[in-house]
């Protein structure tokens, strides 16, 4: 096995490491170590205005010459539920109060105009690689942007998605195991209406058969064991997700690393309740705070914006409880060390199995 | 990384290969060809008599002088709710009459008479290797057998229950993964009472660090990948189960091989409704059917028992609808072809992985 793949190839990145494009956690410092550090940084560019995303992009390029990339949502078409919403509104009261804050006006064109805002950026700046969550953009947007001579990445659960993803012209697929932290970048839900939940041991080899491009292994690695098996396993490239979320120069409040380094295999769960979308976070009191709610979780990214002035809150008074904790089932394996540090140990770890 | 490692050694086979004790899978010449091939095969005992269970080992016996090993399911204490056993009997009442079976009488007692009976005879027989499941056997169980010579394993779906297991004398864990068809070997349950579900990639670095006996990875693996994805996570084997249920030698009806060769990844599920435990299975109405159960899962061996006609004459009609169909989550890799020629092409697989 080398740590020399397609991925490295394309992406023009020394190791087939990616920092997960985690949206709201990502640093301009974390990106450019990442790069620098041989590495592929990504923007989580997600909740970000293109004004926001600009000035991240330039913050960047002061720090690095080096190839980075920007994670976007893929806008998807929510239907706004007055009664579902209203319902929602009750529910949260009692967090609203306790945080002091009011109720949000829900905006249901924000999301669009921030992800064509988004594009022509990518394009304006030549961003080398563009990665996609949530599902495939429109055909003119990806040839656009493929004219603009970014290599597209695009996130899947499944093996159906996977082979989606190729169709669409993506050139490269992430296979996103159960293990992951944070948002699931389903774009299929099973016949229970739920998220696949494929683990990463047994997702990737089922994608590599199944697609062309070249795959990225993620969910569960943390060190340079997870590196080599998903190299072993067929996979060009392995994202980082948790890994990077303790590091130094992560955008993770304290409060937010330290309930990751905490917190047990056991406790990063699935939930809807954040943002209606599935996503994996330590079990807290927000979540069970909906342990008996009968009624329906209004979609992505309406409960996104009905929960996140209450997250920010508790977040800023320390309380752990009411925001969301994202994690991978791996805390256990987390470091508080810089990124270059990071990366530095996972190659001299992957190295090490490489030849024994 | 080494094919030989600890368990090789302690097991005495070649390769670190361990076929999953599947109880009501396994057949003698399944479990011979595999240790005949370098593997370890494993008789899945866990629905045996004593009876049943020294036949078995006499016939394989007569086809190998290689180690083999034995998986026993270690008994629980269940509570018999008259209320709820009524109510599961009237919802199972509609499948009884399809398939014109009788209702059972539960046998609250059957589960631990035939786990000692099992015991005594892994003694007398003086069985190589004893596998656990389900739980922790006594103590005195414990040095009964490790008198008898016999190397025991474990089964934990956590850290916290490898630590127990390790902590009781266990000389090796079996760690499995979310991904791992059939029974979850969970003998916790998290705060949701639900069982833990995490991944092979989370789970094994996660239990090589808490443990100093080997660890064997189970959860996903089909093929030389998932051996040498293992063996770098730091396992010391790869139990596989789904690989060997559509061998030639496997127990498994054309029926539920074929379901399996028909399945993808996201249609095995996790499901208690066969059992009373949570186990992997392809969904089918069986599963459907209790989509909207009110009542609470009589616990195993109570449901088990329950579904047991319904299911064995469902499979005998050839009806996949109704009987369980127990799957892990790469049924895309599955092959059929004989046990040895699978562990040859793994062994030849992981080979050409390493010198890669």
């Amino acid at each position: 096995m080398k740590l020399q793949t397609r991925i490295t190839e394309q992406c023009g990145i020394k190791y087939p490491i990616i920092q997960a494009g985690m949206a709201g956690s990502t640093t301009p410092e974390l990106v450019a170590t990442v790069s620098n550090s041989g590495g592929l940084g990504m923007i989580g560019a997600g909740y970000m205005t293109p004004e926001q995303l600009n000035q991240e992009i330039i913050e960047i390029q002061e720090l690095t010459d080096l190839p980075f990339a920007v994670n976007l949502f893929v806008p998807s078409d929510a239907i706004y539920d007055p009664d579902e919403v209203e319902e929602m509104q009750e529910h949260l009261a009692p967090l609203r109060e306790r945080y002091q804050v009011s109720e949000p006006e829900v905006d249901m064109v924000a999301e669009e105009r921030n992800f064509n805002g988004a594009i022509e950026l990518m394009i304006e700046k030549q961003v080398p690689v563009v990665a996609f969550t949530f599902g495939i953009p429109s055909q003119s947007t990806i040839q656009r942007l493929k004219e603009s001579g970014a290599t597209l990445v695009g996130t899947a659960t499944t093996v159906e998605e996977a082979e989606a993803l190729e169709s669409a012209g993506m050139d490269a697929i992430v296979a996103q195991g159960s293990e992951a932290g944070g948002h699931r970048g389903s774009f299929t839900v099973d016949e229970a209406d739920q998220p696949p939940l494929i683990g990463t041991m047994s997702l990737v080899p089922q994608v590599v058969d199944a697609v062309n491009v070249p795959v990225i292994a993620a969910g569960g690695m943390m060190d340079g064991r997870g590196l080599v098996a998903s190299l072993a396993l067929g996979a060009e490239a392995t994202q980082f997700g948790t890994a990077f979320l303790t590091t130094e120069e992560s955008g993770a409040s304290t409060l937010k690393k330290q309930a990751i380094l905490d917190s047990d295999e056991t406790q990063p769960t699935i939930t809807n309740v954040y943002s209606g979308k599935f996503a994996r976070g330590i079990r807290n009191r927000f979540i069970s705070h909906f342990a008996d709610y009968q009624g329906e979780i209004p979609e992505y990214p309406i409960q996104n914006q009905l929960t996140t002035a209450i997250r920010k809150s508790a977040a800023r008074e320390g309380d752990a409880e009411y925001t969301h904790l994202w994690s991978g089932q791996s805390p256990r394996l987390a470091r508080t060390i810089s990124a270059a540090e990071l990366i530095r140990q996972i190659v001299q770890e992957a190295e090490t199995i490489l030849q024994s």
